[in-house]
């Protein structure tokens, strides 16, 4: 096997699993190589990894050290990904009744959900959870890839009792939207108490569901470690949490004009 | 740029986006290269993407054409995750009551998550889908990261209509489980009349959700080119759907004895 060949498929290895740690004796062995090889080999991925842009490999030293892939987003193709969404979110085709907009293609779309997933991903890294937490539906399919990218599981909250969720918890809670009170419930073996989540989710407006997420975990001693939403509807300016990241700001969605207002967190980094 | 390190980057980049053809000349240009020295880093790239054994590089003749990242999974990487899944589901700790076994950590859980989408990939890769389509909630993880490596948008079903998904279709159906009556609802932004759709789903027992989506998307005039499912009841034989691909058959959950019985699906590819 030649130098490049080894580079390329130590590339792929570790992009395939984000987060995942390597030893050194796992791609000897693939290999059949000489650690010293190895050592070297890893250096070139490095900087090759460097080059394309997408993260950045980690060597984790000890015992049961290695390297792993840490997925990263460059400012630039974080901004990319931000006005992305703000040229598709002001498509005319998109305005329904009631100021409301239609998203799910966006929210179900794997290109575009991987860049805001990155973004979600670079921005929590660190703040040590356990699983990446939301509410269905719309906000699954970003929750799971941004936990992807952490390589943890995600927890995601039912509206619901369902008998296939065993023992649950269950609160009631008044989502923004309406007065109207509504359910949410988890499964008491979806996390071990003490267990840290970051909660990611597609849309917030008052923050009513994310107050009763904050407020559901709290019953079953999990604790939030950071909120990451998609889209986050400047009205009403006082909402039911503090603390979230948006990667975009709704301002006025105008029916008569067909026009949307939207602005990226310009302090995304 | 050592030809190392850009076979590593050309590895990293295609595999970061599945089923994404990029040009000859993106590269040329990302690495100051020629097409000549571009040419024979690809080579090795696909090489090197071979040992790895996540999939392959294909070539795409013409003036469009250009390289592409096709994910794959071995035979035995893929009895692998049927062994594995088989494992997790006979773990006494998932039993509930009434025969139902929790699952939704596995539902949950990206790496899992991520075999079991390679296998569904594999197996409906020339089959042609627009879209993968499936009904909330628990299956959500793996359709989505089937269309990911498929380069193709999620459909998702709801079970109640929302406002925020605009115009709606909805049927009435009969879940295998009970004989209630339930919705389920599409949008009618979700897709074009004429479209095809691969469906995806957790788990089957009867098929009746199964055969809701077949008749939901045949009242929009969308085909359904397949139906994969992680984990189909081996009981009732007679199911409402036919021409369904599962990756394990679950069989007798013995609350009594705290055994469950799986299959794996031997005729898989």
């Amino acid at each position: 096997m030649k130098r490049s060949q080894r580079v390329g498929a130590i590339c792929q290895i570790l992009t395939e699993s984000p987060g995942k740690i390597f030893s050194l004796s796992y791609f000897c062995e693939k290999f059949s190589a000489a650690k010293s090889s190895i050592s070297e080999d890893i250096s070139a991925a490095k900087e090759a990894v460097r080059i394309a842009g997408y993260g950045y490999i980690e060597t984790i030293p000890g015992a049961s050290g290695g390297v792993k892939y840490v997925t990263d987003i460059s400012p630039e193709k974080a901004k990319e990904v931000q006005e992305n969404l703000c040229t598709l979110l002001q498509e005319e085709s998109r305005i329904l009744g009631g100021g409301f907009l239609y998203t799910s293609d966006i929210m179900y779309n794997p290109d575009i959900v991987k860049g805001m997933a990155q973004i979600f991903a670079k921005k929590f890294r660190d703040a040590g959870a356990d699983y990446v937490a939301t509410i269905e539906t719309k906000g699954i399919p970003v929750a799971f890839m941004t936990a992807q990218l952490l390589n943890i599981p995600v927890i995601v909250i039912r509206r619901e009792t369902k008998i296939s969720e065993g023992a649950t918890v269950s609160i009631n809670y008044f989502p923004g939207s309406s007065e109207r009170l509504q359910k949410m419930s988890i499964s008491k073996r979806a996390a071990a108490p003490g267990s840290k989540v970051l909660i990611i989710d597609d849309f917030m407006r008052g923050g009513g569901s994310i107050k009763g997420l904050v407020e559901i975990f709290s019953e079953v001693d999990i604790s939030i470690v950071g909120i990451g939403v998609a889209i986050v509807n400047i009205e009403p300016e006082k909402k039911k949490v503090q603390n979230y990241f948006p990667i975009v700001h709704l301002g006025e969605v105008d029916e008569t004009a067909k026009s949307v207002e939207v602005i990226p967190n310009c302090q995304i980094f």
